[in-house]
């Protein structure tokens, strides 16, 4: 039984060739065991990192006939001196003097040393965080997570955290979730309380949602604090079962006073350069096992996003070089039209070759929020398109004129009484303010080259599906 | 109108002396203006600090004509130089250059000189962060939310992010918001779509809710990584108007594998301390505000709670404590009986003097994942509590036995086939495992002196309200 927090050594600190000598103490789970003659091998992972410490337990060992009915799975505590290894594929190793098994794990343990589909470690999402590509997934998610808060701390932006419920619909950016405390007419109920017709009132005694954005809200905090971001769940009621569609995933989304739309292409490049540089730098062999295990070229790919500098061409140009460019797209092309994932992907890989910001998109293509450009017919609208994936950042700068914002609100027949604290910060000290919003879940599949999102997520959504 | 993002100064930054003699350009809201004779004083506030800046426009300024009309609460950029102050109230003020009204504010602006109630505030979410009190707290908000991410990066702690919708209810921790994307029978519903007879199968199949806790998820997660925390949204359907009672609010939820009870709090009073700690060091001038205008005293019993070493008590102590105190309580007192606040209050505040932990519950009266002792009638729970609130902190070490944990759920009429998973996770490899949680809404109630919820939360949602 362990007396906790006292004295436990984390693997990942243990690994390097400085420890040897050390004595230590670690805890975990067996992830495979080898019993020869005289020793038995422990693969020990603790999760800390992708590396397990190979322990070393020697017949010899007080108690020893125990050792070698530990199973894989088995939780594990072991004390020992951290030695050179006689073996190959590690530096170190720790000869044992104490080895306890916590729980010897069922044989039927699912995680045996074969790999496994992910297919089939989605159906055990409680067991597959112990396998070494969903460590590795959960330990860069981790890393990339707490960077991007650094990143905006360190430049005074305010985090706030934005309502998950909401009652505004009309941003048009899908369908959305309804939260309710009424029974629904064909869901099952809940049995006690109400008067048996439906239970009176909702709670909130109007509709009420899952945001799709914490975007205006943070456009209320940048005109108090001027640089601020949101960070948080965001949800699609989409019922769209591909690879790159999750119903709750998190958003991140800063917002800028005093800033146009160069000052917003600007945060972004440095963003997301930062972002990959930081991830490399500290989760490196996480990383690697990511560049030979799941996309050969990954690290080459980030090397060259970081080295490169990123184009910016505006809708209309990106529209004339889709049209020369004598490609045979499923989707046609014209100015007007939304640009589709091939025309993205044409545009970034092809025909620039680097990760490039389409920016004065149509108006009638875009969200009302979106400043009008002065030609009257385009929006101060940016899609951040890379290399391998399309779209991956999309912002804008907002329309800060009252005048211009009730007009486009008007067209677009958005209720203006709805959106009445939205207008009256245009009329209370209005600024100039831009933001953009990136997918965190689709920008850790980009950083580690996974390809489905349910394999990001700890515990994935999507239509059908909210075990766990 | 703004090359934004070049060469800004943030206002916090230039309040010192040493910023004397510079050259600086700052952008913001104007809090007050005073025109006199030959110059007008404007106060600029850009939300990096609670004092603004003061900025002097000589009427020999080119353009000056202007400034006497900017309006509270208007936008500016001013460029000027940094110089001692004349006046008292600040030990630097800035000579100005160039004035520009970005946007002149509209004269019935809300937030005129005067105070206003909290009450009247909450009806103007949109603006209140504009105000002295409401920009401390959500600078502080800021600051502890980011306090909080270091101190568990920097032990090792990996961050998940906790599922908001969900399929377990079982959890007994309050009522539930529903997830659907069928109408309801009496909400107002969706127009198109569907047979008109409900729309057919729910998005997930079956029902779904929104979180009440991510501790379950977070124990799959400690299983694999030993040292893990979700801090997200939880949510609460109760009808409860109170000061202290949100719909929605975010959870600190540490979990940690090889780890008793004793170690639990260990962790609890470290973390505890050293949020405190980190906030009043980077939040001083905030703090004090709050300290002089919310709750006299406050800087002292934070003091308090930093020099206290926290005391341990059990629940059959506690209780002892309580029928020998001679004290009136409106609640009765009993082993068996849950603590009310007035209990919890008087043992630490009066009884012990100092922040306490009571431990041991009876288990009737805890969760079913709380760890049976050895006498078969208490928990391994903890609840913290502090004086000036009671409660602050709840946990438990988990029980890990697969035999007991089978034997309380069926008790507690917990269904096993939803928990099956659970269940698994100790059948492979089980191990010790305790974890609190902390409401992160109410600590900062309790690190601020504000005393509704609703003034700490961004957007606060609450039985009927769900504007903005």
């Amino acid at each position: 039984m362990a007396e906790a927090k006292s004295g436990r050594d984390i693997i990942r600190g243990l690994l390097d060739p400085a420890s040897i000598g050390r004595r230590a103490r670690v805890e975990g789970w067996v992830r495979t065991r080898r019993t020869g003659k005289d020793f038995t091998f422990l693969e020990v992972n603790d999760g800390s990192s992708l590396a397990n410490l190979q322990v070393v337990a020697d017949a010899s060992l007080p108690g020893y006939s125990e050792i070698p009915h530990i199973t894989t799975g088995s939780s594990v505590i072991v004390s020992g001196t951290i030695v050179e290894s006689q073996g190959k594929g590690q530096a170190v190793e720790m000869q044992a003097e104490v080895v306890t098994a916590v729980q010897t794990a069922a044989p039927d343990f699912p995680l045996q040393k074969k790999r496994h589909g992910f297919e089939f470690l989605r159906e055990i999402s409680h067991l597959r965080v112990r396998s070494n590509t969903f460590g590795a997934v959960f330990r860069v998610r981790n890393a990339m997570f707490f960077i991007v808060h650094e990143y905006f701390q360190k430049r005074g932006f305010i985090c706030l955290q934005a309502p998950v419920i909401t009652a505004s619909d009309a941003e048009g950016a899908g369908e959305m979730f309804r939260v309710t405390t009424l029974d629904s007419e064909r869901g099952s109920g809940s049995p006690g309380g109400g008067d048996g017709a439906g239970g009176g009132e909702d709670f909130f005694g109007r509709k009420a949602s899952l945001t799709v954005s914490g975007q205006l809200e943070a456009e209320i905090f940048a005109h108090a604090f001027h640089d601020v971001y949101s960070f948080g769940p965001t949800f699609r009621a989409e019922n769209s079962n591909t690879s790159r569609h999750a119903a709750e995933f998190w958003m991140i989304e800063p917002e800028m006073a005093f800033c146009d739309l160069a000052g917003n292409r600007r945060l972004a490049e440095d963003f997301i350069k930062t972002i990959v540089a930081g991830t490399l730098e500290r989760c490196g062999a996480d990383m690697a096992f990511f560049d030979q295990r799941i996309e050969p070229g990954l690290l080459d790919k980030l090397d060259r996003l970081l080295a490169s500098d990123f184009e910016t061409v505006t809708y209309t140009e990106a529209v004339a070089m889709l049209e020369a460019s004598g490609e045979n797209f499923e989707y046609p092309v014209g100015w007007g039209l939304d640009l589709q994932s091939e025309h993205e992907r044409y545009l970034t890989e092809k025909k620039i070759g680097r990760p490039t910001f389409v920016i004065d998109y149509p108006k009638e293509i875009k969200a009302f929020y979106m400043r009008l450009n002065d030609d009257g017919r385009t929006v101060a609208a940016m899609d951040l398109l890379v290399p391998g994936v399309g779209e991956i950042i999309g912002g804008s700068q907002r329309e800060e004129r009252e005048d211009a914002l009730r007009a486009r609100m008007a067209e677009m027949q958005i209720p203006l009484d709805e959106y009445w604290w939205y207008l009256e910060l245009r009329k209370y000290g209005s600024v100039p303010h831009s933001g953009f919003g990136l997918g965190f879940d689709r920008a850790l599949m980009y950083f580690t080259g996974m390809s489905n999102i349910r394999d990001v997520v700890p515990f994935p959504r999507t239509p059908g599906h909210v075990e766990f």
